[in-house]
């Protein structure tokens, strides 16, 4: 099996001309694509409609070349976005393809192992199980799944997993209420803040990081030494499942991409996008030269505004602000110090980061090809 | 003379407490307060209060130690607020004073200039000269009286020009057409921008960047080609004149600062943070550290939205939303790079930088002591 | 020819499940539907992409029962959406249907003129076209041509034109301008409200109120004495041509709906509310009753904020408010004001009015049912 | 005594100018205002500081009319504010001031009851008493003090309590966290409504309107069948403790003023505001005259968006928001709908109506004039 990452542009939410025209020029084939992972310009928040625009347009238009339902692919290919590009974020798209043999690019350049995916779908959440230890529990689940189905055995291969959890609206919540049910919290931000959390530590217990006894509804959103450094939790109204994509390296897949990841301490370890940098011998000092971003297949990063209201040494204001949601705050911020020094604004910035890397930090990952090869990378 | 500069916290934009304390604690004397830059933590729009109630807070705590009224220390004390800390922004405020000698400072330690700051009032601005060749004319003329007051003879040494332009609100522009005058537009947003290009081009005549005779009211937010780089500009609806600051190093002065500045060439140019960093000999790769951090006193950038849409090859989305303007965006952006190369938030970042750097980019001053100097420089 | 009127509620900008079960019932054909009207929740600004989104789905949805395409749909079916659900206003859409013959509801009721609908689509603008006198003919002439295909003579029968216009992006400025063209404006805020302004006046000579001799491009945006006082425009980037919708009472037409309309002086103005009211015999002292707003079919309201900065006597701050788009606090006012009449906040309130109803104020119009006929309407 | 109210525009948060105006003309002498109730122009969030800055110039102002300090006027002037003029609603200032006698206006006309005001101050309160018991029963007991002042034994008497209590900031939190206290919530929004929750319920306790044992921390903000339907609460970072002000009729007073109240059952009625006008003959269909305006001396209104996500039978989108605050929402389309009844925008309308009238609904005060009176309102 061969992994293929292609970092797509969009026009606006509903444009998908760019893996179109892949498929359509036979660089790919509609069946190959298995995952999708990318940024659109909504505000990130329940409201924000982009993502489901965006999944809409997907799926119709890899339905007309696979002849089947747009409804169907929804239930086999992930499609995770996160709005909001703040700041020099670029709208963008990463897709993630399977192939299986393709001796042309089969070996192996400069690693024994090569990019890994996996994938995996929870049952249907309803909505008194968001935010609660079920949710917990079916992520955990879903990700040992996952791993499995991209042959990767050791934990600590796997460097990136991203899950899309549901979240509750207004009416989402009335619904179960109706039933005799109760909701974790009644703002619907909350609800998504609980849903991300509860995600994390589901990843968390699958990965080993933490120990599935440690883990109960009360550290949620309240204990946040506990975290895993692999997670990237999304929450959002167009799902009612948890979606989950496993990123790692193993022997079992062949190609020239590799992914590796860095821990964030605080929003301004600019030391963790060298490092991980380092990781994949990509210079960078103090940005990457242009042919050496060519390189980049993908750059993932999670983050959120330190809760305790400072930054190191300086107070920040990012939760006290009633006009611009926080989470809108931190990814501007956080896009802005990775992007300078990617010299590219095409990075999945998340924010939203309860438990995943370390309170007030968070994460990235990076996907990148081996030296001198061709890039699967498109301009805009 | 002897340039002393304190960056300062606030608690809110009421909060004058760090300075009032270094006056009772009798480091500084009130006398010796001579401007003051910083950033408040409002929107950074025409609605931004948080501005005037600094400078109220400001006068009227001055006031009281001087024994004089507010209102005549306005007219005195340029205070040039940018109001929005984005992201990792963090509300402080850089307070420059002037002693007249100081023995125990007074040597110059490794440099035979320093830092020399230079002030000047431009008569009052009726609402139908702003963003007209009136303003660019006014500007000009008060850049070169504060280089005289700062002794500086040679343009090449001024580093950094702030200054501060009225704005006109819906309620000034009924008044300047009351009077059968009409303004140079009508949306407030844009007069803003207007004023703070007139700003611009009239630092750049002032320090013989651009010839007066290029410079007309038709180039205002036409031609980007024409710019300083050295030119910071704020536009509010609390001054009626426009205030200029000047900083520059000059053999008149004496202490340990000295001034250093680069362009931007866009939103990315991280390469020019670590230039401006290597001009004060500040090692940083990739992060200043905890103790080289304690030398810098000030850090100042102006950028803005690439106006045509693109970071270098992608397309960005400030200046497309609704619901966050531009300025805000490009603020937390910029904030996060360079916050993370200096790991430190408490940086005056400012929008709004039409024909000041490069178009689609800005610039950067950064003021340090030298090596071994204690910093002025107080924790939150 | 009968006309039917739907006004259905939406669960999200994808949900056309409303209309899909009339479909599915039987008690409408999908080849009756003639155009759309209707609100989605986004910010009603250039990046609000729930206008696009519900056009896709509402396409999808009648391409279905209709066998053909999506795209040939969206030739012929106007959907006009206004973004923009403040407040009290619920997101909702207005369904007209032309029916050939319906004998058991054919009798018209208390009236010899009813309803009537009537379409046309200009030719595609490019970019260097919007707002300029261009798009102000190719509105006149559709709406001609709108008023022609309703078998409306009187322009004084007509009561509500809806067109949406193009607006243009930063992409679509730059693709203007890499074809040596220039665009009206580079602030895609600015070039929405000089799209509106063309359709309005485009409206204005069409219907007579104003003479073509008397309109220009100077008075776009600058003499606002000059309106149409049943022009209802919005602007978007999902259109490339004008769509029209032309609605008002003809012999022609058979069934129980009529409209009527009011100009509105301000946006205080609740005494045009209840004029309409009155027009169509709607008893509302002071709200409706439950019963009454049943026989009501779709309200339609245009205004926007005084640009003088004065709403009577006292200042408002709508203009000024770098946080909310000024469009977004006048609907949420106008949509509070006509909300508490109706006792209903399905109501299709739009910003951006100018050129639509006086100065400051702006119109509405109303369809309501005559008395005892059962509503075509449907709860949530 | 006789109680004189004052409605005063003002042209920013910082302009007190009308007020001197009053004092240096002789109308009114400094030491008889007791009270203000305004709006600012802000977000009304918990980084409004337009309420901090109008009430700092305020006792500026005073502060040089009675020679004391402008702190000494902080603990016994009252100045309660609420931040956000959405929509048509206008900044403006009530000003209560306390006559002892006066012979030319003494006479009641019309009544034999007049307005009554009586103010009084809680404890300072600490960051973890906010929103808890603590924070009920000092509210109770404040309200009954300022009814002795008032001198008004019936609680039926009281028509409008305004009471501003303080919230949360993330420092205050980190202040008492780190004296080992915990605070009753995380997200300074939700503190602000835990406190108006708080603030409201001891307001209902010291009316009668609830018994002290219904009363307990579990019930606020989840048991809405609660409330006071006189309780008018505000929370900001600017004070520490809870400040009071009651409103009444009584006989001890004398003047042309009376007040009258009206629940109102949910954002749609209109009828409770016809009702209030009629309560104090002022004749209202559709619309106040300019002339029966003259005698509205306040509008003070309370509302909230329905938590429940629906108004009436439809979908509501305000607490979905995650671009504009629902509070924003709600005061914009209430102020649109009492401005329209009253035809004038200087209206007191605040959001976070938490236990304060019906659930979804509110409460509106108005003061007004007798017929024939002169009023004591001034024009912008």
């Amino acid at each position: 099996m061969q992994a293929l990452v292609y970092s797509l542009p969009m026009a606006h939410p509903g444009d998908l001309s760019a893996l179109d025209a892949l498929i359509r020029s036979g660089v790919i084939e509609a069946h190959e694509v298995v995952a999708v992972i990318g940024k659109t310009e909504g505000n990130g928040g329940v409201n924000d409609f982009t993502r489901g625009y965006f999944t809409q347009s997907l799926m119709q238009m890899l339905s007309g070349h696979l002849a089947c339902s747009p409804e169907s692919l929804m239930r086999s290919i992930p499609c995770i976005l996160s709005g909001g590009t703040e700041g020099v974020l670029s709208p963008h798209y990463v897709v993630f393809c399977r192939r299986e043999q393709d001796s042309a690019e089969a070996a192996p350049v400069g690693a024994d192992t090569a990019l890994a995916i996996g994938l995996a779908f929870s049952d249907v959440l309803p909505a008194e199980h968001v935010g609660r230890m079920q949710q917990i529990m079916q992520v955990a689940q879903s990700v040992r799944q996952a791993m499995l189905a991209a042959h990767i055995g050791n934990p600590d291969d796997v460097h990136f997993v991203q899950v899309k959890c549901p979240c509750i609206t207004v009416a989402r919540a009335q619904e179960a209420r109706s039933r005799g049910q109760d909701v974790v919290a009644s703002d619907p931000n909350r609800v998504m803040a609980f849903s991300r959390a509860a995600g994390a530590l589901g990843v968390a217990i699958a990965l080993g990081e933490l120990d599935a006894a440690a883990v109960s509804e009360a550290v949620l959103l309240s204990d946040f030494s506990l975290y895993s450094d692999r997670a990237s939790i999304s929450s959002g109204v167009e799902v009612n499942c948890c979606e989950v994509i496993v990123l790692g390296n193993s022997r079992a897949w062949r190609g020239p991409y590799r992914i590796a990841h860095q821990p964030m301490s605080d929003a301004l370890d600019i030391g963790a996008v060298y490092a991980v940098l380092a990781d994949l011998d990509l210079p960078a000092l103090p940005q990457l030269s242009a042919q050496t971003l060519e390189r980049v297949a993908g750059v993932f990063v999670k983050s959120e505004p330190d809760r305790r209201g400072m930054v190191r040494a300086n107070r920040h204001t990012m939760l006290d602000d009633t006009d611009i949601n926080a989470q809108r705050h931190i990814r501007a911020a956080l896009g802005g110090a990775v992007a300078s020094v990617l010299g590219d604004g095409r990075i999945f910035v998340s924010g939203g980061a309860e438990h995943q890397g370390p309170d007030g930090g968070g994460l990235i990952a990076v996907i990148a090809g081996a030296d001198g090869v061709r890039p699967r990378r498109f301009a805009a």
